[in-house]
């Protein structure tokens, strides 16, 4: 029997899912799960998702390095924010990090009683299909989305997952979330930048100047690492 | 100011929306809102969309028609099921109908408290597409889905309407569900049965041997009914 893969457009639905059962990919391509993936492939030793400023700041006293996103931008007095470019310096080398953003490390919250939980972005496409393959588990892609709203480029990232999944997996039975994306992410994938200038996420970036961001968050295959839930802090298992 | 028009996934997101200050279309294509627009092009007098098989029945007292479906199928004991070729008899004329159906009267109890609640459908695509225009309101699209769970044809005919209407409404801001949907309604378009045979719903359907019924649910502009629930009942008001 073949496995299942399936789509899920909020953390709000994810209740309708057998997660349980599943391994979570947790998807904020803009800029959570880009940036975790980022800091693993720079040496980064872990990091614990938080979902308050107050327990980020916690951990400095543990030795960790803090980070904290709000409204898209860096909360002052944290040591790190959501760019992934600020997670390229030699100094977070075999650092622990704790982490709280608007909607990633909520979604990895959401997904607390998967089987497992995975980070995925476009950063680590291939390296996170070939560690699904690997694993004798059915697939949820969860959507962080914006506040539990839907959204384009978390969508898209889900159906490169699906697209290259898909005849691997079975997508075709309950799961019109999963051929949704799947088409969005085919009419989308020779311009994924500009398929998202069309986006209400996109322009509220661009409203924070991250342009450089954006179009570093949608490179496929920067990195091989696949960071993986393990108790409560994200390691890379690959 | 131009208008918004966006598009809601799920009766489970619909606390995530505006709804409250705007006109919510409420979108079970296979097959409540398009049987409830037969029934009216029919000359149905009323519907009260009720939530439960008890409710449904209680009408009957009150020399109400009564209708209910769960699971796809017509509940044994009432009078209509939820296939719109059972709407098409001459001896419902004038009468006033109490439904209850798995998904689609369920989302007009979820969209309570809405400016107001119209149904849509491919049937009377054009005519509801008009009735929106003559009202000076913001509109929320809602998909009734699979048990709160996205569905492709909900989420085509949304794509559909905003197709119409994008030139008249923003939709650009803060609505990549609108924006996904009129994507794959553009997809889909040409051929909306043939792309539906992806779909899990026509799956489920095809099973019930409903194919008559999911062809002509598909089928645009057979009436210029506009369903608008005034008080506890639907009535037409074109």
């Amino acid at each position: 029997m073949k496995r299942t893969i399936d789509v899920c457009f909020s953390p709000a639905l994810l209740p309708l899912y057998d997660y349980k059962g599943s391994i979570v990919v947790v998807i904020d391509v803009l800029r959570a799960t880009s940036s975790i993936c980022v800091a693993f492939a720079n040496g980064v030793r872990s990091i614990v998702p938080v979902a308050t400023l107050e327990e980020s700041m916690a951990y400095r006293e543990k030795g960790y390095l803090v980070g904290a996103e709000r409204k898209g931008e860096r909360v002052d007095g944290f040591d790190l924010g959501n760019s992934p470019f600020s997670f390229m310096d030699a100094s977070i080398k075999n650092r622990d990090i704790a982490l709280t953003t608007t909607n990633g490390t909520q979604a990895i919250k959401a997904a607390d009683g998967a089987h497992s939980i995975v980070v995925g972005s476009f950063l680590n496409l291939d390296a996170l299909c070939q560690w699904l393959l690997s694993e004798n588990q059915n697939v949820v892609l969860l959507c962080s989305g914006w506040k539990n709203s839907f959204n384009l480029e978390d969508t898209l990232f889900a159906g490169a997952v699906v697209d290259k999944l898909k005849g691997l997996f079975d997508y075709t039975d309950h799961r019109d979330s999963a051929i949704a994306a799947q088409c969005l992410y085919d009419l989308a994938k020779t311009d994924l930048l500009g398929f998202l200038e069309q986006s209400s996420h996109r322009h509220r970036l661009a409203a924070l100047q991250i342009e450089k961001d954006v179009e570093f968050c949608l490179i496929p295959n920067q990195t091989d690492v696949v960071p993986v839930l393990k108790g409560s802090a994200l390691v890379n298992v690959k």
